[in-house]
């Protein structure tokens, strides 16, 4: 298969193309690296993307930024971080990928165990979060040619609790490795309109 | 209590006041009609609001404009429907409310059945719905003052069944006068971070 990683220059994003490019062709895309760039909150960019690389037979997304703050201090613009970049840039991705996939391809999003699991000053994440598990479950029974959507929701990465370990007392942590075993399961298997936990 | 009903002129508004005035007093706030006006949209609007209703126990909204169509079809313009109105238009109303709420008051927000139960041309929808049920349980690990916030999720409205039929064969609708118990259920109640189905 020829797949694109939008967020290959990632964690996550590195862990999936070394999981897939065994096997695939992979197409890394970044926001100012890799083989190709593209702005995810532009759909223009994510338009000339599609046309930079031609047909693909999958396409993973591990990109999109979040904000993280106190909700007493939260106001629209901060709340649009993560409606402009993680939602609505991934769901630019799927809107534009479902007319440039191969019939029968793939659109592999991600979203996060905060969706389901709150932490203190992660109101944003997990509305965003939330978003994309529903987005996937709605997207999945209209997509047409047999084109499939999943969504994976991993924990917080090891290689992230330098960074982030405060805000995720009591969580397990995955290596990205792991996690991107859950790409590999959607991309590769068979179902759509899924949220592959990694927790 | 003083409860504030946003969206107290629509279908399910009318049914909350019916519901709660028996025993509160209810400050009936609209888009264009009702006591007292709101644009849910621009958060100065909702801060206006509170500078003129004062001080209140509960906030209710049952507000919050959708967009249908075929994913085919959509785009970022069309999917910012459902983000500005229904979820940031009712984040708006969280946001400020919690900062003019009295002490131990409650924010009871709605989303709807789609959040779970997608169906055709509900991709926003279903997105919308998702991403409030997820800022509820976030949001409700923050509040101070014990302040409380939960979100009614009713299925299909008997009484809209005549415009909506058709996008809802097989869901079995509810009378609004059955919705509005879970909304009593949220202000009248004691929990937190809840997502009351009504489905």
């Amino acid at each position: 298969m020829k797949i694109a990683v939008i967020g290959a220059t990632g964690t996550v994003g590195k862990a999936v193309v070394q999981q897939l490019a065994v096997r695939h062709d992979i197409i890394e895309v970044g926001n100012s690296s890799g083989q190709y760039q593209v702005d995810i909150t532009d759909i223009h960019s994510v338009e000339r993307l599609f046309e930079q690389i031609g047909k693909v037979d999958a396409i993973v997304s591990t990109a999109g930024k979040l904000h993280f703050g106190p909700l007493q201090e939260l106001t629209p613009e901060k709340f649009q971080v993560g409606l402009r970049d993680k939602l609505m840039g991934q769901i630019n991705l799927a809107l534009v990928a479902q007319h440039h996939l191969n019939d029968g391809g793939s659109i592999t999003l991600t979203s996060g165990i905060l969706s389901e699991e709150p932490i203190l000053q992660g109101v944003n994440a997990t509305t965003v979060n939330a978003a994309l598990d529903g987005f996937v479950r709605a997207a999945a029974i209209e997509l047409k040619r047999g084109i499939r959507i999943n969504v994976v929701s991993p924990t917080v990465l090891q290689e992230s609790l330098a960074s982030y370990g405060p805000f995720f007392y009591g969580f397990e942590a995955a290596p990205a490795s792991r996690v991107a075993q859950a790409y590999s399961r959607s991309v590769e298997g068979a179902q759509t309109g899924q949220v592959y936990r990694v927790w």
